[in-house]
């Protein structure tokens, strides 16, 4: 198992995500490909403490920002550490890539250099939101206008990662809804549902309400980009602001400050699901090769899950395959 | 100042709707007409303590339930406490209108009935988020695809609201989006972009991205109701998550719990924006009289918060006009 790792990519790299390639390193057998900038990189490795013999570095020059715009980036920075990370896994050179990098960029250069795989109409992002329960959001952000058909391919690839990943032997499917009617919705939604009621081997649930998602309703649901992204940010954005009012409160006073000390563990511990940076990363569903993407602010902490979570995903059945246009 | 009630709208009527009518009535001079069944409210209103010749009572013998289809409800259900209270409306026997039944017969009542306000293309619900700052959300939900000349006049109605409501001169506007680029989302929210961008009156900020709308990026933020929707459910979802994890943590012994002893006041408060039932209701914007949504599991004092925002709305210099249709 070799896992390519794109080292230029996201807020804190290379160092935070060096050191996650080594916090992976002590726990796994996998080997890494790191690529980016020579120096930059040799210097994190040799703080860390791991055997630099399972780490192979691969030189790249430019580096793809959070500011680039995806396409033209990936059709113009030839030389970015992103591109030649994709390009070393389209060619077989690794099982598996990580990147916290432009995400935009990743996924555009996922379904240009690695390709989508067989039968693959359109590539999605998965994000696993912090409900009740684990639940699979496709798509999280890459298709802004999608068909019925997409969100049948979804409701299939998603399952499929559930499965595999989690052991779920049945997974529930919902389409995210303004109601639970079978009415509900645009044509969109509404075509959607009658093509997965047909759909045998879904496990199809109906509409659900994004209230409903967070309460455990199902165990992936489907939506187009557009509206996954305002899920997630909306989700995301509530949490942050609580978790601040929280840290307001308990930071007000030397009681208050007391009241947090009894219970800092189990608080920190409970309210880790909710931040975005401890998921590890969000596979990318569809592609012909697993592509994961790590949190834009991952530490090394992050960067370390979003490795490990790649490396069960390369290890999966899920249904990999030669890329579609075959190049 | 007459304020119409729907006493029979909500998971908890009559009783914590007449009881918030009560609050209410303490605290203003306004006169109530309570429509719904007589001899329910009449009970409900002799436990109160307030002097009974302020309140009106008008016999209304069914009640449109939250399961009910709402086009089909408003049509048929014509003795309905809530049809009876938006007919008196419409008539001139009240200057506005408090409910917390079903959303969308309200809404659909309030369009059929008390009709929109003149050059207004469609009504909208709008919605206060609980981020950094009041940001009212339009449309939350009542307009499943809308077009770029509705977004505009969502802008525009909504700018009125906070400015009227909230004392806010110049209100910034955002069009939630996936991105804050300018070409970022679809034909919708591109060409609803070039339109404020060219509107003078309306403080046009851009595209803002949900996460950005809960750190307190804008006033008023647009969007179709179905988008709308989901924002606003995920937001509550994710609250009653973590407020729910929260829970758990301060009630596993007996030194979590003195933990929360020693903020629970502040706690609460602090909390207390996360709440939707706290938070008053949801105006429908567009239409031609004062029409507010208060939230369906709304007790006493959520119900008091909803009419004190009605009496406010109804004082307020937004545009309420003839309706359109002149009937």
């Amino acid at each position: 198992m070799r896992i390519i790792i794109d080292a230029m990519g996201g807020d804190n790299a290379p160092q935070e995500i060096v050191q996650g390639v080594l916090n992976a390193a002590s726990k796994t057998d996998a080997l890494f490909t790191l690529v980016g900038e020579r120096e930059a990189i040799s210097q994190c490795l040799a703080h860390g403490a791991a055997g630099i013999t399972r780490f192979e570095l691969v030189d790249a020059e430019h580096v793809i920002t959070m500011e680039d715009d995806p396409l033209t980036a990936i059709r113009t920075k030839r030389h970015s550490s992103m591109v030649v990370a994709l390009e070393l896994l389209a060619e077989g050179e690794g099982d598996a890539l990580v990147s916290a990098g432009n995400t935009g960029a990743l996924f555009s250069g996922a379904t240009l250099i690695v390709k989508r795989a067989n039968g693959i109409k359109r590539a999605a992002i998965g994000t696993l939101l912090p409900g009740v329960k684990p639940c699979l959001l496709v798509d999280a952000g890459a298709n802004v206008t999608v068909t019925e058909e997409y969100l049948e391919q979804f409701a299939v690839i998603g399952s499929s990662y559930m499965r595999e990943m989690y052991g779920i032997a049945n997974p529930e499917v919902g389409i995210l809804n303004n109601g639970t009617e079978e009415g509900k919705g645009t044509a969109l939604q509404i075509e959607a549902g009658k093509r997965l009621r047909a759909h045998e081997g879904i496990n199809f649930i109906g509409n659900v309400e994004a209230s409903a998602v967070m309460a455990g309703a199902c165990d992936v649901v489907v939506c187009d980009g557009f509206t996954g992204n305002v899920f997630l940010k909306a989700s995301e954005g509530t949490g942050k602001q609580i978790l601040s009012s929280l840290k307001e409160v308990y930071s007000e006073n030397l009681i208050t400050r007391l009241s947090y000390a009894l219970v800092r563990t189990r608080m920190r511990k409970s309210m880790k699901r909710f931040d975005p940076s401890e998921h590890g990363g969000s596979p990318f569903l569809g592609i012909s090769k697993p592509v994961v993407k790590a949190h834009g602010s991952s530490d090394a902490v992050a960067f370390e899950h979003a490795i490990l979570q790649a490396i069960r995903y390369a290890e999966s059945r899920i249904g990999f395959d030669t890329p579609k246009s075959g190049s």
